[in-house]
């Protein structure tokens, strides 16, 4: 009999059923008036979770290590790349054969290269969570973004959600459309321009969500129920002035939310830049420090059911 | 009936009363002890402090560590900004928000920009300790440095204090400054080349304390209880050949101090360069390592009261 | 009596009694099928282990930091370089003073600069382990590479050991030397090019050790019981094209191997650049893997013999 609790590597968002997914939420539901108290599980005494990141991180680092110490276990991190044997040409698979070989009870890893979580998780004992992998997948965020929504709607089945930006390249948004996926009558507007189109390769893996390509949000703006913002990031386009180009119409602000009838729930996964405006922030949608701080929640009990506490 | 007891934000030397730092004080005499036993405490148990240094330092950020550990917490650091999503340019105010939103107990900062500590508590759930804003204030040094002279001479009042250096863009002497002017009788001559005197934002703010400002040290050095050395640094000096000019008269050296009969117990904040020479280590008056040591004391004893443990 | 338990200072491999080394490995050993099944120790609850590497490194990091954590002791890192005050140019005995000023029970080090370990332990209270100081030693790393002989030989005594590399700047040999001297019938042939032999300074220290120096491993290949890989670095030649020339000659493939009738086993301190080849991971006779592993358990019995837990 599944129990629904969700074990070993965390790789894709692909992985997790519906089930799986319901009850880690409920699961999270259940840790936000605990930690919301600051109050602490003693759950995972003794536990060592090893955070690995290989690339800069706040956000995602520092929810996982507060995570870990919050259901009480320790965290060891690796260190910054510079400081580690990787500055002496080191592989990556020797790395993370060595992390895995002390014996951690399980691996946050955020890497450069795309498909480097898999890869870890093959050479690994310890559970391996894909926290970031180039621009795969983040699934651990989708996870959070979907269970934000949850938390917002009631429900997420029957959402019309716009995702915006660099969709080409962003791992978020990879993995929230497969999680996405697992639910019903979901409706996504990918919003991007031609060169920074959702890959087809992730639309090629969706099998109930119904999703659009769009340039613009201004046309399906009030039939979105949550508008999820992501970063332009300048230095994927070959061509620069095509960013300084686009860029105004990428760009979320009061002003530009004035102008629609409805305006939907804002998310974002942050850090943001100019992509999103600092004065959205007052607006009663605006729902991104709520997302980032529902990270604690969903990490804590995604950590305890791996650690299985 | 007010107990005497430090909590919420700690942002300026200005905010103590006496009754509070004395009371502070006997706290930290009392651990001294204990730690210098290696004892650790219990108390802190299942509270979380973060570490946020976004400017290097090593005796501030391991101190609050070692306290932080030694009452018991949980310590969470920042790491290093080149690792952090500073890195991606998200806004100091987007980073705080988000270390706040995972609920530490109280949040250690250290930050470039003056006026970043207070503008951090005011977003901020979590109690913000300022450990140091740019060229503005260093509280928590300036109650070590302020204990240190109690444990020391048995009292404060009276002393005769000088202030040498780069006081005009010198935190530490600003914040003890301000920690000296609740204290009665107490003389302050202010040591600096007259590009880097006292800024007179600082004075105008006291209240009680005597002070006045000399360009040379030699003929107050005998009247001095304490000398409190503080850096000249190059870079401040519009003019390289004026700091080169200059910086002889500025450097504490055993020859030197032989020209005086009385020599003052001799303080620092470190770390030091050139403008104090390890010659003096030697010296009975050489206070500044036990001066360091008691920033555990202290800050162990400020963290007990802010968490009410 | 002398209990064989280790404590006080470890700078030298050049210390250690036979029956010293005896019976931390038998408490290793002890420990291997404890944190094998993730178990971890609360012997060492409220000790603090301060780790100090002043140089990259992860494999000695992150063992001694998950073997402190693994027996229950409190780890404080003090962070990489470049966020510290040597950044602004603090010495390294000030550096030193002041992490000894805040009681940690045990500091453990990496420097650049050989003998800095020996300086720093005569100035601390706590105990110092040498994590490597530059080109003169790394005990630790000689204590769990002859432990994994005994491991996987049964006996060190009667050994055929081969050491290749940079003998000259290479510490991992010079320390393995020390220790593989106070057991007794080993023999070593030291494998390196004229300009990287071993110094004298070490082998004029050694009492009980055969040795010989050669410059090429075939001849003698078949006669070793172990082969201890170290690293050729480029930039320890003043002449590039001498390194391009000599490299082929101490990189270790299969292919090389499958040379000789009897491969011994191999064994290298790790990270590993050109000098041994990946395919040989497959090889029954490759233990480095195992041997990194190792560094957990010998750590582990040291720290707890050095806290006199």
């Amino acid at each position: 009999m599944s129990t629904g609790r969700i074990n070993g590597d965390i790789i894709s968002a692909k992985q997790f059923t519906r089930e799986q997914m319901e009850r880690l939420f409920d699961d999270a539901s259940a840790l936000k008036p605990v930690f919301s108290a600051r109050k602490r599980l003693d759950d995972a005494r003794g536990r060592i979770i090893a955070t690995v990141f290989m690339e800069p991180s706040t956000r995602t680092r520092l929810s996982f290590q507060f995570a870990g110490v919050a259901i009480g276990a320790s965290v060891i991190d690796f260190g910054s790349s510079d400081m580690s044997s990787i500055a002496k040409g080191e592989t990556f698979e020797d790395t993370m054969r060595m992390i895995d070989d002390y014996g951690p009870d399980v691996i946050v890893l955020r890497q450069r290269v795309p498909g480097n979580a898999a890869r870890a998780a093959d050479m690994c004992d310890a559970p391996v969570i894909n926290a970031g992998d180039g621009s795969n997948e983040h699934p651990t965020q989708a996870l959070l973004d979907t269970f934000t929504m949850r938390e917002l709607m009631g429900k997420v089945d029957g959402l019309t959600i716009g995702m915006m930006g660099d969709l080409r390249y962003g791992r978020t948004t990879s993995s929230l459309s497969y999680v996405l996926d697992k639910f019903d009558d979901v409706t996504v507007y990918y919003i991007a321009p031609q060169e920074l189109k959702m890959r087809e390769e992730v639309t090629g893996e969706l099998h109930n969500l119904r999703y659009e390509s769009v340039t613009r949000p201004d046309d399906i703006m009030e039939d979105l129920d949550v508008l999820y913002v992501t970063r332009l990031q300048k230095e994927r386009f070959t061509d620069p002035s095509q960013y300084d180009a686009l860029k105004g119409s990428y760009s979320i602000t009061v002003d530009y939310l004035r102008k629609f009838k409805k305006v939907p729930i804002i998310m974002h996964p942050l850090p943001r830049i100019d992509e999103l405006s600092v004065d959205v922030d007052a607006l009663p949608q605006a729902k991104y420090f709520e997302e980032a701080r529902n990270g604690l929640y969903v990490r804590a009990a995604l950590l305890k059911q791996i650690l299985n506490v």
